[in-house]
């Protein structure tokens, strides 16, 4: 589908064409009377001469011209047919409001949307919705919006797709918010939420991409999307729902997305560089800070400046619990600080130059100045709660300073973090961000927003994998559970050290092994019928002698037979003993849509009670399966714990790549890998897989 | 001193009266003009005959009445001599807002303020500041406030008393900020902030208290208060710093408060049912909530109601992460719902309404009203973005419906949720407010506040112990660390169990005390100058026979000399060896503010790398001590996990209750305690104390 036929056309009908308020058609009629060069339309319907002055067609068939696109106001019955009319006068683009489709959750609708879906492949029309708000290109002034939206000019650089009609409007009345295109998707049934995301991702007028997702149906696309933008360093800020059970569930009941595993988008974004928010708020401040920004800093070192005491020491609390960096001023910056301020003051970072400075846009500007020229510093946090009436002088000699020092040029990136909510100024907002100044929301939210803008730009592309395993067969239906002996052979095919062993199928073959292999031995039962070994009484440790074979064999079944007595079991592992480690687990989860997701975690009560585990997509490098295991809470644990001595982490790290080699070689095959524990052992002694599992998809 | 001739003075002089704009005089001339009754006030200033028109006097001396209260605008240099003539006049109140006093860190300074705070107490003044913005009483009508705000209605029910006056300031210029008292204290000299804080406690017209707090000099006074508002169940929200190292050390500066240690303040709300809010936002929308529904609910069990399904998503996903409860509807409100909604709509909580009720009061109020008649709701959140400049007429109909509901009578509460930041619309919000619904900020902050509330209400003074032990003899400056056995046998007298054990002087006694607890014997260094014994070559477990016992003198001497020659050591402890149990750590740290803090944790790994510990002020009863266990993480691991046996968590919190028991008994010698390990056994077979380590104070 070509999205550009959608969003850039020349010529466009509206059919439905009204001036009733509330309604698709004249809500849709006002904005463009309101706000578009309303030529480029052809009005249509059959009832009307004009409306609000602009002459109406009696069907797309009247219109004296071809169309590029087409806007359907009217309801869900007449869709296919004015679709069909419009491919006959070379339309190629559609937009579709009404409802009634899949997200109605029966079965007629979604008979009604697969028939939509059909025509429009069949005629190559690119569709928007249905069941959406439409869409605006702000760049080559196109309106196809049902909602009436404050009268402001929205264009600036931030492309948004919702997949919530309400979301997109809500954006678009606050007054930070500015806009290359704002797309409202509805269903996505035929362009995809995604499509719409890589549009923006390559579109030249769009500087930041924004997306308010439900959830992906191509993830190719999604991920390919999200790759180019990495690349390319566009920063795209995502609000991704489903994060709880509650949210996930009414997500599936809105517009039939299916979410997805949360903690799989959180790896996956952490891969590409992608900033992931909260909610809608941190969407519209990400965003606005992200366009207003002329050059992104390379490093995220903080000042804060505030005119007074608690602003200051609350900016220091919020930032630093939130991974703030406040470097200290240099000396230089210190002493031009001490001879600016009163003598009762301190220099620091956060600076609290006090009240003094507030009625001298000279002295503000000084401060600002040398706190901007300070070389451990990148970005500059100006503490103000500009309100909507003002009150207080103190903001005309601030604004003043500021835009003194951006005048002299050679600035670094500033922001205004303000401490309760409120509208801002609509004057000195404008020459704030003029100035290059966002505005951020209150310091909570401001500290998120850095913290994640931090991030951004301390992502390096070079520094990821920037692919992931797609599943390319998803027939395969079936699960089966290998052996921890079937499932070792592959690991160890695959270059992975697992231990000496062998399957013994009755006990002279045990004793046989047992020579071979060496005491001390490990003897489990073998039958992947029994994945839960310990439960069934299927492990002896400890075998030091024949006659511990022979006494352990014998218990191994008489137990395992009781546990389960219709079992298929292949026989007895016998395993060398291995020295006990520091235990940790290797995972991996095969993820429908986005292929093998890497876990790893310290053993045990770690994991199970402190779900202290990491995740990240196949495949990997070795600098990203360090990071991996650097991120984890216990990771002290492996670098010399309470004097102890340093665990062999490159060994490690080693496993973890070959594990995520082998998820991507067997990505159509491989549902499930679980080796737990894994013992590690000191520096240079490298580590053993005591144990694993394999579920695979047949 | 008496607040109240400071805070309800009727006849009051003003020294420095002005009609220069940024001026303090001025300023709060201007304040008196705009908003007071301005013929309670006496104006001097020698070089004026009038002032905004009203007759100025050349001295205090001259004024023709007594006063009250003195407010001061002329600077630091005039201060004394003017309190000095206003006594004379009958004055028991002042306010100060000169600076140049300890908060310049300067020794000159810090004599500026001793002087002062003589003079008062001489006096018998009730001084507010100095350097300090002043305050308002609403309630009264008095003005003593340097600031100039935005025009508006400020009289409420919410007191405030902040260390800083920018940030007092802040709160009032927001047109949720309706007070009853508004007090900037600065640097408190003479009149603590705790004081305020404890008469607006006591004060009626007051219903909620607020505060932004740096430090607090006398403990008694403020804990005092927080018992009172407890026992009454009047909120405080107290919006504390110093959470962080950097605002720690901006806080001295800044007040010259000392912030005590913030964890300790976490314990001590927690005691006290205290709101502790992250920022002045979180402040002003908490103390909104609060002083605007009419009744608080029992419990928290929220119902959320959105328009749209990305709000409602939003909304659920959010509210989850932070514990918000969102029970589900009874059948009966889903029938009634699924009657009113469209075909399409699911109803959940939170519920998706779908646009359709945006446009009609009567079917949204019977939304409202079939929510909130569900007996599993307690509180309702509407979700709607209200705009300062309304652009949809939505909030036409829905303002309609609310208030419907409102009229009928038996309401439960209700909050609006916005999802941008932004003012609300002044007249909706107006109403909203007199419908008895609070507009929150947006959905992050939303969320925390209402988690926050949820706790608020959910807290019983009946199940906390509301006493603190406050030092009562602070003069003992040194630290004597005990060895381990004089540390069991004070533990031992208290009741506490402490393994079987004797010191050795010799290999001969060592020997016929090894025969007397039996074996196996544990041995170890007893000297309070090795604290950390395995370090020195100072442990020997696993001693089984007479043969163990000398060698194991041997080694231990040889190892501890060289270790610390000069160390002097009291002999060998004895000790029989304890079976091995789960480890955990009990401690106490006797702040020097709130006395002793009870600290329980996990031992090992779980206290120093996952930092999981709770910590609670003594003294504290059976049911406290549970929470405390029962509030750590690793809790599941003492409950049966992995199958295993539930351990003897009744003597885990009977010890936890000894142990504060004996802290506050010993709350003017004990400066800390830490037993560790406690060994922790199965049910019914109790707990040991392995090791334990108490300092003295002398």
């Amino acid at each position: 589908m070509n999205v550009s036929n959608l969003l850039k056309p020349k010529k466009i009908a509206l059919v439905g064409a009204s001036e009733r308020e509330g309604s698709f058609g004249g809500d849709t009629c006002k904005n463009i009377m309101d706000f578009s060069d309303s030529s480029k339309y052809y009005f249509v319907n059959p009832k009307r001469e004009e409306v609000f002055g602009q002459k109406c067609y009696k069907s797309v068939g009247d219109i004296p011209d071809n169309i590029d696109m087409v806007i359907i106001c009217t309801p869900q019955s007449t869709v296919l047919d004015i679709l069909q009319q419009s491919y006959e006068k070379g339309c190629k683009g559609a937009v579709v409001y009404a409802s009634g489709y899949s997200e109605t959750g029966t079965e007629e609708g979604r008979e009604e949307e697969r028939k939509l879906i059909d025509l429009c492949k069949e005629l190559g029309i690119a569709l928007l919705g249905p069941n959406c708000g439409g869409f605006i290109n702000y760049i080559d002034d196109v309106y196809s919006f049902a909602f009436v939206a404050e009268k402001r000019d929205r264009k600036g650089t931030v492309g948004l797709v919702s997949q919530s009609g309400q979301l997109a409007l809500s954006l678009m009345d606050n007054p930070k918010g500015k806009f290359s295109y704002v797309i409202s998707s509805g269903n996505s049934s035929v362009v995809k939420v995604e499509e719409y995301l890589d549009y923006l991702v390559d579109d030249e007028d769009t500087k930041v991409v924004a997306a308010y997702l439900e959830g992906v149906s191509k993830p190719e696309i999604f991920v390919n999307a999200l790759k180019k933008a990495a690349l390319k360093r566009k920063p795209i800020v995502i609000l991704k729902t489903g994060r709880s059970e509650k949210g996930s569930a009414i997500s599936a009941s809105h517009t039939g997305s299916l979410s997805g595993s949360d903690k799989t988008y959180d790896a996956l974004f952490k891969k590409f560089g992608v900033i992931r928010v909260n909610d809608m708020e941190e969407l519209l401040s990400m965003t606005h800070l992200l366009s207003t920004i002329k050059e992104y800093p390379k490093n995220a070192r903080f000042a804060a400046m505030n005119l007074s005491g608690g602003e200051t020491i609350i900016t220091a609390d919020i930032g630093s619990l939130k991974g703030i960096n406040y470097p200290d001023f240099t000396d230089n910056t210190m002493k031009k600080l001490t001879e600016m301020l009163p003598s009762y003051a301190t220099p620091n970072n956060p600076l609290d130059m006090t009240a003094s400075l507030s009625y001298d846009s000279e002295k503000y500007a000084g401060a600002l100045r040398a706190v901007m020229d300070d070389p451990n510093i990148d970005m500059v946090l100006i503490g103000y709660t500009l309100l909507l009436n003002i009150a207080d002088p103190c903001i005309y000699y601030m604004t003043e300073g500021i835009e003194k020092v951006v005048k002299e040029g050679n600035t670094k990136p500033m922001v205004m973090i303000p401490y309760v909510e409120n509208t801002r100024n609509p004057e000195y907002a404008e020459r704030l961000e003029k100035a290059g100044v966002s505005i951020l929301p209150p310091v909570v939210y401001a500290m998120e927003i850095l913290k994640k803008f931090s991030e951004f730009i301390e992502y390096n592309p070079d520094e990821h994998t920037l692919d992931i395993g797609l599943p390319t067969d998803d027939k395969k239906e079936t699960r089966r559970f290998l052996s921890e002996h079937e499932s070792k052979i592959m690991l160890g095919n695959a270059g992975i050290p697992v231990p000496k062993e062998d399957i013994a199928k009755d006990k002279e073959e045990a004793l046989g092994m047992a020579g071979k292999i060496g005491y001390p031995l490990v003897m489990k039962i073998e039958s992947a019928d029994i994945p839960h070994k310990s439960d069934a009484g299927g492990v002896k440790l400890n075998i030091n002698s024949e006659k511990d074979v022979k006494k352990a064999y014998d218990e191994i079944m008489d137990s395992v037979t009781k546990y389960n007595s219709t079992a298929k079991i292949n026989g007895i592992l016998m395993q060398e003993m291995l020295p006990k480690g520091t235990e940790l687990i290797i995972g991996v989860n095969n993820d429908p849509l986005y292929g093998p997701m890497i876990l790893c975690g310290l053993g045990g009560v770690f994991v199970e009670i402190f779900k202290d585990v990491s995740l990240y997509p196949a495949p990997l490098n070795h600098k990203e399966a360090l990071e991996m295991v650097k991120s984890l809470k216990g990771y002290p644990l492996l670098t010399g714990y309470r004097g102890g001595n340093e665990l062999d982490v490159e060994a490690l790290v080693d496993l973890i790549v070959k594990v995520s080699n082998f998820a991507i070689e067997n990505k159509n095959t491989v549902a499930e890998i679980d080796i737990n524990p894994v013992f590690l052992y000191e520096k240079g002694e490298g580590l053993s897989v005591a144990d694993s599992l394999i579920i695979v998809k047949e």
